[in-house]
C-alpha cells in the first residue's frame, strides 16, 4: 500500500505530519496529487479543538493540485489535468443541492463541507476528491498554483457575501475586520459595483491591502469610532450592506449599527459563545433589515468562474499570500499562522 | 373651527376620549371621514408606555372612512369615495421610497409609519391623510368596512413575512404564535402556495381559526413540544420558512431550531429587551439562513391588492372581528383589548 | 435477455408496440417498472414528424412505477419502493445544473430532457432512470398513480410558467389555451396568490375545467375577444403576467397585447414556423417587458414538492385524466388523443 | 413674461431654435437653468419623425442645470444647487411608481418618459422639471457638467441593460453595438464582474473606446462572423448574457444565437419594423431564455448612485463627449450628429 505525507489532527492542540496511507478512489472519487494547499483560520479552530473533528482526521480543504485518477462513474476529466476543487464539495443530487443550496449539502447545517472535517483533507500529498464530476475544475492555462490558491475558500466566501448580499452599482459597503476574508469581501465589493467601500480594521498591513482590494475609505477602530465615522460618511444615512468577516459580537453589532433601515447585513464570520442582536439599531425588529449567513460556495462551476477573474485580470489576490512553506514544515506554518505573527495574511505549503 | 372625538394618548397608561380640532388639509393630503377604524397591539405598547408617542398624540393606524375634502396637489380621487390608507403612508418620492423601502420612507427606521406615531391617528371621527395621492386606496364596490379592516395592518403585515420569504409552492412554513398577525401569516403562506403549514399557539380558539386560515397542522405548545413535533413532522429536515408573529425571544428561538439550514427566518414581531441567537441553531453562522424582518408595507397598489384578495374570496378575515365598539366606547375597547379578555382577535370601532 | 413491450417510433406518422430487450442497469441508473404512464402533446408532434427522434426510440416521458433494481452508486433508495421520475432528469453534476438550470442539462438547449428523446423513454414495461440518485421520488403513501400522474410534466410545466413569472399575492393573470398545461398554469397561478385569474380558450368542456382550476373569468375567444375583453376587466391597465401555453402565433402575441407595462410573457408553448413580436405591443422594446420561457422543472426534489401539493390537497388535478387504456392498446390511445376526440384532456396507460 | 431660446421639433425632418416663454412653475415643479445638455438618438427619430412628438414640443432629456425656482409643494433643495434630472422623471406617487415601475411611470408604455415628449425638454435655456422632489439630484461637489452629463439617459439606459439582466461575477456578456448605449452597457458590465466581455461593433474608433470601457474582446463584424467567434471564445458554450443595444432584427437574433439555454437577451434598442425571434436559437421557447427589456431608470437616487459612479472614478465616460456646441449652434449638432459624422458619440450643448 503507497504511503504519503499528510497533516493530522491528533487531539486539541496539536497537528502533526504523519504517514498515512494513499487514498483508495472509488466511483464517484477523484484522487488529487496536491502541489499546492494552505492553511485556514478554521484550520486553526481545529488544531486549537474549538471546532470538533475526529481524532486521526487529515486537515486542510483548499487543494490545487493534477489528476492522478478517476473513479469509473468520473467523466470530463483526464489524469494528469491540473485542477482545484472548493473547500465545499455538493454531490449535486440531494434536495438540498437540487434546490440550490450546495454548501449545505445532504441537509445538514454545513454538510458540503467535507474535506478536513467528515473526510480526509488536503495537507498531504494526495487527497480523495469526493463527487469529483461535480467538483474539479480545471486550471487555465498561464494561471500559477498561488494565482488560484485562493479560490476554493477565502475568495469563494468573501465574494460569495457580497452576493448573498446583493450588492447593486452605487452601493456604500462596510465591511468588518480585514483578514483574508474580509480583503476578498472587499475586492468583491467592488467587482459588484459599490461606490463607496469602507473597511474597518486595526492592523496597518491589512488597511493597506484593503486599499489595494478596492476599498475607498479604511478606518483604524483602534483610532478612530467606526460607527461615528461611518454614519459621518454617509450623512447619517447609513450603509446599504455592511459585511461581517470576522465572527465577534463587536463586529455583529457594529454592522447593525451603522446599517440603513432595509439594508442587508451579510455576515461570514464563525461565531462562538453568545451572539446578541442590539434592538435599537435593529429598530425593535421593524426595520426591514435582512441578515444573510454564507458558507463558502463550492462545486466546479463557482470556482471556473473564480479562476476566471483571476484570469481576466479583474482581481489579484497574489499579495495574500505572504509566506511560503514546505508540506515537511507544516507545524512550523501552523505556529506562525496560529499566532498571526509577522504580519502573516495566507501560507501556501507544497508537498 | 369644527370639532370632533378622538383618542388621545395623554401618558402611560392613559388614552382617553377628547374634543380636538378638526384637521385642515395642506397640498398633499387629504381629509377623511373614518367610518370604523380598530386597536392594534401596537397601540396597547403605546400606552402601557412601552413605544413613546408624543403626549397629546391622537391614536391609530386602521383606517376605513369616506374622503371629505382633498388638497390642491392631490389628484385622482374625488370626495365622497370610500377609501382606506395603510397604517404606513410612504411619500414615493424620497430616496429610500424611490428604491422600494416603502415603509422606511424618508431614511429612518419605520419612518413611513406616520399614523398615530409622527402625526396624529384614525381612532377619531377624522384623521388627514398625508402624501394622500400615494395612499388613498378606493374600495371595491360590494365590501363592507368591516371585510377591508384588516387590509391597512394586520392583513399587509401577516402577508408581508410570507412574501419576504419568498414562500414558494410546495414549502413547509411554521408560524410561530396565531395572534392576528400570526393568522394572517398563516393565510398569507397558504395563499403563496405552502403545503405544509404548522401553526404553534396555546389558546384554542385560535388554533382553531389557524385551521380556518389553512393550517394543515397545528401545535398547543403547551401540550406538545413545538420544536420536536415540528422536526419529527418533517423527518429531521427542518422547515423551509418559519414565521416569527409575536415578539420573544422564545419565539425567535424556536424559529431558528426548527429552520432547515437554507431556510428564511421572517420576523414579525417587535421586540424588547434582549434578543439572542442561539449559535447552535444558527450553525455558528455558515447555515446559510437568511432572517429577515417585515414592517407592513403600505400605499395605495397594495392596499388595492389586498382588498382584491377579499373581493375575490381567497382569504376570509371576517372571523378576526370579534367585538365592536362605538368611538364613545373606546376606552372600555382598549380594556378588553389590552387583556386579552373575552376571546378577543380584532375589535372594531366605528365613530 | 428479457423482454418487455414498448411503444417505439418507427417513422413519422407511426409509432407502434414493439418487443424489447428490457434495459441493463448501468452504476448511475435505477430500472423502473412502470405502472402507469400517459402521452404528451410532444409525443403527438415526434408521432407527426414534427420533432425529430431516432427511429427506434421507445418514447414517453412521464413515468409512474416501482423500483426494480438499483445501480451500484445509486444511493438513498431500495427496490420495491413506488416512485415518479420528472419527465426532466437532471445529473446535478454538470455546470448549467450547478448553477440551477436543470432543465438545460450539459448545456445543450433542453438537455435535461432525455426519455423518449435522446434516452429511451417510459411508454414501456420498464424505463431506465438515468442520473437516479437525483431524479427518484418516492410516492407518499396514500395517493395512487393517477394522482400522481400529472406530476412529471404537465403540473410542473404549467406550475413553473407562474413560477417563473414570480406571481404574487393580487396580481392579475391571463392564460391563453386551456389544454392540460394551460390548466395546469391556471391551477398554478391561484396556488401562487393571483387574485384575477382569467383563462381563455373555445372547448367548453376546458373552459369549465379552468374554473375548477381557480379561473375567476373564463373567455371563449370564439365568442368574445379576449383582448379587448381583458383590457376591459383591468380597466386598460392590463394584466401583471399573461401565460402562453400553446406555442402560436396568435396567442404569443395575444399575450403582449394584454401586458402591462413592466409585465412578464411567461411563455410555456412550443413553438413552430415563425414568431413575431408586434412592435407596438412590446412598445418597440421600451416598456420594460420581459418574456420568460420554462421548460418543464426535474429533479427530485421538484417531484416531492408536486405530489405534496396532490397530498395536501391544495389542487385536485383527478379530472384531467379522461382515458385509460392498457398498454397493448396505446396505438389506440395515440390515435384518440392526437385527434382531440371525445373531449380528452390525459390519458392513463397501464401496462 | 420672460422668454427663453429653445429647441423646437416643428414637423419632421425639422427641429429649430425659436424663443418661447420661460415656463411657470407650478406646485410640484422646479424650474431648472439648463447649463449643458446633450443630444440623445431618440432625438434624432423625433427629427425624422420616426416617433411622433406634438409640433412646438422643446425635445431633449439630458438637462444639467442650477435650480433656478421652487415649486410650493418641493421639498428638500433650495435655489442654486446644480443638479441633474434623468431623462425619465417618475411621480413616485402612482401604483406602478409604488410597485417599482418608476419608468412606465401612470401605467402607459413609457409613461415616465416625459422631457421632450409629453412636456417640454431642456434643449433650451430653461426646463421645468416635474415631480421635482423625486427627481433633482445635486451634482456633487467637483464634479464638471460634462462628468455627470451622460447620467440623465445612456449610462442609467446602458447600466441599467446590466442590471435587467443580472449581471453576476464570472458571467460571459456580448453586447452588440458600441454605440453610446452599448458602450455604458460594456462599462457596466464591467463594474458588475462580468469577465469575459465582449463587444461588436464596426466602427474603429468605438472598438477602441470599448476596450477602454472594460471590453475583453472587441469584434469588428464586418471582418469576423460575430456569432461564430463568440460561440468559438466560449467553447460552444454560449454567453451568459447577451446585449442588445441598437435596435434591430440582425442584433437581436445574433443575441439568441450567441445565447447559452437559460441565458438572458437584455434588450436597450427601439426597434421598428417587424422584430422576429429565430425558433431555432430560441429553441423553439424551450431554452429557459428570458428576454428583458430596460428603459432608462430614473428618480433622483438613480442619479445620485450614478454620479456616484462617476465621482469615486469606477467609470470614466468623460471621452464619450466628443463635440461641443453652443445652444445657438444646435441646429448644426443636429446636422452632424444625426449623420454620425466626425467620429462622434455624444456632444455637448451649452446655453
Amino acid at each position: 500500500m503507497p504511503m504519503m505525507k499528510a497533516a493530522v489532527f491528533e487531539k486539541a492542540g496539536r497537528i502533526v505530519l504523519r504517514e498515512r496511507p494513499r487514498p483508495e478512489v472509488g466511483p464517484s472519487d477523484a484522487l488529487m496529487r496536491v502541489t499546492t494547499t494552505t492553511i485556514c483560520g478554521t484550520d486553526v479552530h481545529i488544531l486549537k479543538g474549538e471546532y470538533p473533528v475526529a481524532p486521526g482526521r487529515i486537515v486542510g480543504h483548499e487543494p490545487v493540485g493534477v489528476i492522478e485518477e478517476l473513479g469509473s462513474a468520473v467523466f470530463g476529466y483526464k489524469p494528469g489535468q491540473r485542477v482545484i476543487a472548493g473547500a465545499i464539495t455538493p454531490c449535486g443530487q440531494c434536495s438540498p443541492c437540487l434546490e440550490g443550496h450546495l454548501s449545505q449539502c445532504g441537509g445538514k447545517a454545513m454538510g458540503g463541507w467535507r474535506f478536513g472535517n467528515t473526510i480526509d483533507g488536503c495537507q498531504a500529498e494526495y487527497v480523495l476528491v469526493p463527487n469529483a464530476t461535480a467538483n474539479l475544475a480545471p486550471i487555465p492555462d498561464g494561471l500559477s498554483d498561488e494565482q488560484v490558491l485562493m479560490c476554493p475558500d477565502i475568495m469563494s466566501t468573501g465574494f460569495g457575501g457580497t452576493e448573498s448580499a446583493d450588492i447593486r452599482i452605487g452601493d456604500t459597503v462596510a465591511i468588518f475586520a480585514q483578514g483574508p476574508i474580509g480583503l476578498c469581501a472587499t475586492a468583491g465589493a467592488k467587482l459588484r459595483g459599490a461606490t463607496t467601500i469602507i473597511a474597518v480594521d486595526t492592523v496597518s498591513e491589512r488597511l493597506a491591502m484593503a486599499q489595494r482590494m478596492g476599498a475607498d475609505v479604511v478606518i483604524d477602530y483602534k483610532k478612530t469610532d467606526p460607527i461615528a465615522e461611518i454614519l459621518r460618511l454617509t450623512g447619517g444615512r447609513g450603509v446599504d450592506v455592511a459585511i461581517e468577516a470576522l465572527g465577534t459580537q463587536q463586529t455583529f453589532e457594529s454592522c447593525l449599527r451603522v446599517l440603513k433601515p432595509g439594508g442587508v447585513l451579510s455576515s461570514l464570520g464563525v461565531y462562538s459563545g453568545k451572539l446578541t442582536l442590539p434592538l435599537d439599531a435593529f429598530a425593535a425588529g421593524l426595520g426591514d433589515h435582512r441578515i444573510v449567513t454564507t458558507l463558502c460556495p463550492g462545486g466546479k462551476e463557482r470556482m471556473r468562474r473564480l479562476m476566471r477573474v483571476i484570469d481576466a485580470n479583474r482581481v489579484d489576490l497574489g499579495g495574500l499570500v505572504t509566506h511560503r512553506y514546505k508540506l515537511d514544515q507544516i507545524e512550523e506554518a501552523y505556529e506562525l499562522f496560529a499566532n498571526q505573527r509577522d504580519g502573516v495574511l495566507k501560507v501556501a505549503i507544497t508537498p
